[in-house]
């Protein structure tokens, strides 16, 4: 889906500054296009708006399928609206093969966000590698912030990667559970609890509310198991209800607590600063290996040196030095 | 440190087939070495032995610094010993800066390993980056199956990455733990729990022991919350005592147990494949990173385009994108 118009980068960046959201959207859809030329032109785009970035909280949301991600965003994020602030939806999902139709599929999953003029919506990038997916997902957040949404939720979607990444891009990580402690969980990916600077026990509602009440004291106690990053910070177990709302203006408050005690100790920049540099070294990483896994001769040579080392006539890092030697050749 | 008089690869080969300690040793070293000829000579000899590789179990053991890892694997691998097993005991540190010296420390940590005809010890390949020193670990298990040791217990030494690293080449990952539940555990890392196959309650002696019964208690429910990467595998948590020789042959007996279900579910060979798979990989990628960083053009450019990315003047991919070019340049 590439804009019906060829705009200049100087009108898209304008556009996006003036907060306008078809800019804004048609400005992502140039980030996720494989053309180049649009490559090229959303790349001016993001050099123009960079001085405009960083002023968003970005919130990395995730929770196993069926804890109702989509609900809670809807439900919280009308709730930070009407605090008065403007807030942006993204998603992260590396296995996804949606098309554009799925735009449309979740803004019906946010019916509340999707019917107000301060939230802007936008689905996960379609196909790719999770290290494209990555990329554009942050380059995302920096127009979302160019264009002065203050709160920006990021939902991972489906499986893999799409928390490491997601917790890689974000200020505040945010795990939502299901009111049931134990084998109901098992769902929960390695070291995703220890990542996550606030604990949401979602559907704490009707018959749950006890359950909800046991989930809470489990974790508390699992939590206490582990080592948390930020100096200072112990991750808050909130139980919460999206059909009544209950428990939002208690995850309002701890977001708040958060980046008033990182601002504080240092911590918040500390961590933007890591984001940064970390996002270089992967791009640095994704493009080196996309350009020698693209390698005519690597990939006409990668097969069989594989084979050669699962017969065990080859070790990985000779066979590593043979591709490395067939792409410098020339 | 290199082998006093220069051997060829076929000395090498005939002297670790024999199971020579001494030639093992030196081929180790061989491995550990940055010149290019004794590089070479290293990738000779595991080519040549490669085909006697495989048949060891690989064991990983890990533990915050004071849980007792070297005691521990002094004891039990005695035990194993007393088992007709012969044992190679090699650690993984990408912090270390030890030099030669450390072969006597590690060798007087684990008295009665040292002194056993049936053991072989290694300490950690010294300094390098930690892509390097797993290669190197890598490397030196396969030298010790070719040498005929049945039992490769590798120590994680020091902070870092090194579980992970050591987590991602071998069959079972055993973490230890303190006689105490709780605070005194915040050191354990983000998802090292998780990645275990088995937990030991080390130091479960005297007046400890009534807390280790507790500690037993409080991970039994922890552990429960997690997925376990192994089909139809629960980890176990047994207590111990190197002291007094406790939970040895359970331990034991547990590593059978798992080694048996595995080889029958598949998951055995399944994660062998997997990871050779994965050390491919990281070769490629470690050699191409370290091609990419080496480049004179990269080197003269990366500084000032990290600091373009932190003053928001460049996007970190556009900043990856020239310095790509910069290196393809002639």
């Amino acid at each position: 889906m590439t804009a019906p118009h060829r705009l200049t980068a100087e009108i898209y960046t304008e556009g996006i500054l003036r907060g306008d959201r078809l800019t804004l959207s048609r400005a992502i859809t140039l980030i996720e296009s494989t053309l180049p030329s649009d490559q090229q032109l959303a790349t001016e785009i993001i050099r123009n708006c960079l001085p405009y970035t960083g002023n968003a909280y970005r919130v990395g949301i995730t929770g196993v399928p069926g804890v109702g991600k989509s609900t809670f965003i809807d439900g919280f994020g009308s709730f930070l609206i009407s605090e008065k602030l403007r807030v942006a939806v993204l998603a992260v999902d590396p296995s996804s093969s949606r098309s554009g139709g799925s735009i449309l599929g979740d803004k019906t999953r946010m019916e509340k966000l999707a019917a107000s003029s301060q939230a802007f919506i936008r689905p996960s990038p379609s196909g790719g590698n999770p290290g494209g997916v990555a990329r554009k997902t942050r380059e995302s957040i920096l127009l979302c912030e160019a264009a002065g949404y203050e709160m920006i939720l990021i939902e991972t979607v489906g499986v893999g990667q799409s928390e490491i990444s997601v917790f890689s891009m974000v200020d505040f990580f945010l795990l939502l559970l299901l009111p049931h402690a134990g084998d109901e969980l098992q769902g929960i990916k390695r070291g995703i609890m220890e990542m996550a600077d606030g604990l949401i026990i979602h559907k704490a509602d009707g018959v749950m509310q006890a359950a909800a009440r046991q989930a809470q004291t489990a974790y508390s106690q699992a939590i206490r198991l582990f080592n948390h990053d930020s100096p200072d910070w112990r991750p808050q177990i909130i139980p919460c209800s999206s059909l009544t709302g209950k428990g939002y203006p208690e995850i309002g408050n701890m977001l708040n607590q958060y980046k008033t005690l990182t601002l504080k100790n240092g911590f918040w920049e500390q961590k933007r600063s890591l984001q940064l540099n970390q996002w270089l070294k992967e791009a640095i990483e994704q493009q080196l290996l996309n350009s020698f896994y693209s390698h005519p001769r690597v990939v006409s040579r990668l097969e069989e040196l594989s084979r050669e080392v699962a017969d065990k006539r080859l070790s990985p890092t000779e066979a590593a030095e043979i591709l490395l030697k067939t792409m410098g050749e020339s």
